[in-house]
């Protein structure tokens, strides 16, 4: 029997230790996608206890505890009533019927990397954990910078509204005590919500950061180019879209101003004025994200703000989404292709949070591929697919269809500071899986081939693909 | 290599044999849901030969006959002109070529089990078998309720029908010679089918059952509650709803009544009109439910009586069945949604019979839960995912998305009275999956928290969660 | 550490070893769908270098060099104006980043099976194979006819038009000193395409090849009926559709005939109208199948051409298809059960790009059978899903809901002569899910019932299936 997540930890065969320990380990770590707030990065902020770093912002853990029969308005969030060690105790006791998934092993790698504490968590070790970690945290050695960098993190790319004025982006980068990349991504999904309530507020918003006025949705185009431009003179290389379903269809010139007058005035559009919107707009944008070399993201099938009662009380976005299962293969394949006959498709990434539709894009790729190694890629694991079996099928699926070795890898898309060991936890299970081809005969011990290709995932593949200047 | 169905099958490591051995293999079974006839219970029957026992009642097994190339007209099912040993001695013909499937274990685990028959069932070994459990059948040991008895089974939980007068259960209630607690679920798809014909027909036999006139929407809800406190009174707490489709949409108290009155009269309703039909009715039985305390099941995509001229020989529900692919996440996440709306979802399992719903329905569940431990279930790989590696993907995905400790584990929902032993199937699979974690130092080798685990999905957790007494 | 790729590739038991070596191994060749050229057999054609035989038809090898960054203008396909050495040392270069790809097995077993060379392939070895290769290419023995007779190959179904007067069919069978059974396969496909431009053209074409005028729904038919007869003469037996999405409707003679002329008359019809119009024909066509013993095959779920700008440079079929996530379910259930209520399905195989429909298919197969042992099949991985782990999930769920004993097994699929050693590939993964089951104790170590299923799987329950004759 193997010791409990000792440094031996998902790497099941000597190859895939080796792989792990002399390529994997000490690479630096790029994520390209996440949700970590700039402002705390410039306050580097530091945290009032365990409970407040580990639990804050990290739906998945308050999900669980609901799960376990936690009355919500004690321990959800921060909108509960408890106290933090309540909460802290509620997550402890929760754990160990959380057998099987990430968040024990997330835990105690947390627990593991950030205050050296190697106890498993549970009811009886709460209380000493808790106060040795509290201890640690008083001091500046865990604040929120020091944690970024104790993680040797290269670059960071939030996600971020294109009528945002990157105020802290800006400060970040002229500090030069912090030299982490923290960068902006673009990512207009409220410019193209034609069918939301508000649509009209935040046009005014866009106008105000673009300094112009839209009245048409091609001011509307004109306005996103300025602040792609913007976003791009600050660094920014990367740009996401969250569709929660593919659009499709067509509409005329004349038919999407029709529509844009149409939201902006406060009458939501249908749902097919607005995939025909969204559909023009994507082609528009894909073009301008080619043109400048950017990479274009587009996350699909999550399904958000479920249970309506919560969301009331605690606001959208606070761990009430789940999995669609829209069907995708037309309409991307479609979209792909319009945006490439406009212009060219240029890097893309695609992911969806449904894991069936993993053949769907890895087979997806291929017909869009060539001239940049990998130019489509199939995005790492995401969101409820980030966990072992998740991931495995992501990187076999891939290495079935395309081209495992060109995969620009792990990302976090976290709100937390402390979930830089995902990126550990993902290059263990990238070694382990190779490291059992190769024991089994599949692929030669050619440990030059086998290293680039590890760091490659790792690392390098991302910093090669993206074109971002780092140190 | 380890030899063919001993003790330890399945079990392929150290962890798991102390897991099932130690903790899990006695535990009683708490078999939730099956389709037993409770009058054979109550009239003690036995079997004339194995065929009838084993084969009598089990769609499997035909299905798998005609599939190894059997006539129909002789070998399938009752109708079948055969003579039982003919049937028999063609299972026994088939079986080699069922390698793999699940039928090769349970066939295997019933002849162990139930007669301690340790032979290979094949051509040449059939007649000996047929003779040796022939002649154990002709005794009392082997009647129906020493059957049950043996399996070591506290309860059972029927499928019934709202309409149902429940005499055997009330009669078995009675038996002071019968420990075993034998409780009916309330099953109302029939007063839902507004498309099917017949509902009128229906409709009356409900009224006569609930002592009221039915004529609307709302008498008809007056009259499920009824029959529900009925239900509860002779001790039912679970529900079961076959949707082949997850139902949705909106219709006023007057369409509905509309709706009503046109199925009554003759007419069936279209698709959409059923669908909110079925939403309204969910919803309002959804309520009731929760008033209760009562677990609500939730079925979904079989497609069902799929070859028209077999249905015409056999009648519904005789084999002809299979997985339907049916998007189900926008609607069943509104349907729950409107449930917790309408006065709070409570205790809800849900099934998919087709496996690539799994992360759909794990991710669901964490939208609606809190209070209850598990409060909202994932259900046990169902029917055609009742084998291995079905079992394995459900419970991975439980695991990854949500708690595998808090899952209330395994139902026969079968037919016949040798079903028993697939709860073992069950435990032994689960123990291998945990033991396979602990020895791969994927969670401690902690026996207490682990044997907590592992009785409390054989058993405990089934008997917290329905909260029926027993002794 | 298994050595790379040796003689037991893939075995990772005793048994398998046992199992692939002494009864699979060496059992011939059937393949029973191919798009090979039968001019080239005719004309026995040699291969001026390797890349020609290796790259030459293959799509796969193309997409993964465009994955890998290549030139698409260099070197795809035919027009790629890059050498051929280009094309083999770019296909070299690649390969390393192709680790848990398909193609770095199939390439290295047509390596070590077609030429005896065991080298890995890269960019160092690159050179030297070219040299050695090309060396053995230039002889007679490396000429196409020898290629399918090493393989042991004893029949070969290619994949025909209706209209086609296979001459090159029937100038094969007349030669005397090559005893392989190339025989055609009649998929009707364009016949049925009402849709599709061009439709009146083609009906014309098949109008002088089954010497009758078409004018009508019912003339189409009798057409069809006549080449099926020239087809059945000649000696096939199989026929094949692809079918893009399952098509569902009713339509009258009357409409039928109407949709007919339209399309003739170079009116496309609607997606709607030619749903309608396949199904009629699908069910007419499935009863003169099953009226001669023939073997329907259906392919699902591909979505094809899907760049516009590939496809006109490089035309249909060229590499940039991919898996499709139409639903089957319900339109596959009804146009079965039409087909057997038009007078019984006979023999059918079902495929389905998309992998997530497996348990639809596998569970449809049990809706149907019967008299033929495995009379309704899952088809072999497919395409994409012609992998190792597309292939352990087809042999998986259809041993879970159906008998994995009764399986015809491996076809290539392919225009390449050397891809009969994925027939190889598949028997090596048959052999080691079989050896870990029986190793693991969950079949009987019968070396008799094993070396059955397993030759079964690899030759006999083809050749029995079919009911081709052969020598």
């Amino acid at each position: 029997m193997k010791p409990f997540m000792d440094k031996d930890f998902l790497l099941s065969t000597e190859t895939a230790r080796t792989l792990f320990h002399d390529y994997a380990e000490n690479m630096p770590i790029y994520d390209y996608h996440c949700h970590l707030q700039v402002n705390e990065i410039v306050d580097n902020i530091n945290y009032r206890n365990i409970s407040h770093l580990m639990l804050g912002g990290d739906h998945y853990k308050w999900r669980a505890m609901l799960a376990n029969g936690a009355d919500e308005s004690l321990l959800y969030g921060d909108k509960g009533s408890g106290s933090d060690w309540d909460k802290f105790y509620a997550y402890a006791s929760m754990l160990k019927y959380a057998i099987g998934n990430p968040l024990y092993h997330w835990t105690h790698l947390e627990l593991q990397r950030v205050f050296g504490i190697y106890d498993v968590l549970n009811e009886k070790t709460a209380k000493s954990i808790w106060d040795r970690a509290n201890a640690m945290l008083a001091t500046d050695e865990f604040r929120c910078r020091r944690l970024i960098e104790k993680f040797n993190v290269k670059v960071i790319c939030t996600t971020d509204d294109p009528s945002s004025d990157l105020h802290n982006h800006i400060a970040l980068a002229k500090d030069p005590t912090f030299k982490v990349k923290v960068l902006p991504s673009f990512r207009p999904d409220a410019a193209l919500n034609v069918s939301k309530a508000g649509y009209g507020a935040y046009i005014e918003k866009l106008s105000a950061a673009a300094g112009m006025p839209i009245a048409s949705f091609e001011d509307l185009m004109a306005a996103l180019e300025k602040r792609l431009d913007f976003f791009h003179a600050i660094g920014a290389r990367i740009s996401d879209h969250g569709m929660d379903y593919v659009p499709a269809g067509d509409a005329t010139a004349a038919e999407l101003d029709a529509m844009f007058k149409k939201a902006v005035s406060g009458t939501p559009c249908t749902h097919d004025e607005e995939s025909a919107f969204k559909t023009a707009a994507l082609v528009r944008l894909g073009r301008m994200y080619a043109e400048r070399g950017w990479a274009m993201q587009m996350h699909m099938n999550a399904i958000r703000n479920n249970n309506t009662l919560a969301v009331r009380k605690y606001g959208p976005d606070t761990g009430y989404d789940s999995v669609g299962d829209g069907l995708v293969a037309e309409n991307l394949s479609a979209l792909l292709n319009k945006i490439e006959m406009a212009g060219g498709l240029g890097k893309t990434i695609l992911y969806s949070l449904n894991g069936r539709d993993n053949n769907v894009i890895a087979s997806m790729l291929g017909n869009f591929q060539g001239g940049v190694p990998g130019k489509i890629q199939m995005g790492s694991g995401w969101w409820f697919n980030d966990q072992r079996d998740g991931m495995v099928d992501q990187m076999k699926t891939l290495a079935n269809m395309g081209l495992l070795g060109r995969f620009v890898g792990m990302l976090t898309d976290s709100r937390s500071f402390v979930s830089y060991p995902r990126h550990e936890y993902f290059r263990r299970i990238l070694c382990d899986v190779i490291g059992t081809w190769v024991e089994n005969g599949e692929y030669p011990a050619d440990m030059e081939a086998l290293g680039e290709l590890v760091q490659g995932i790792s690392f390098n593949n991302a910093r090669d693909y993206f074109g971002i200047p780092i140190e």
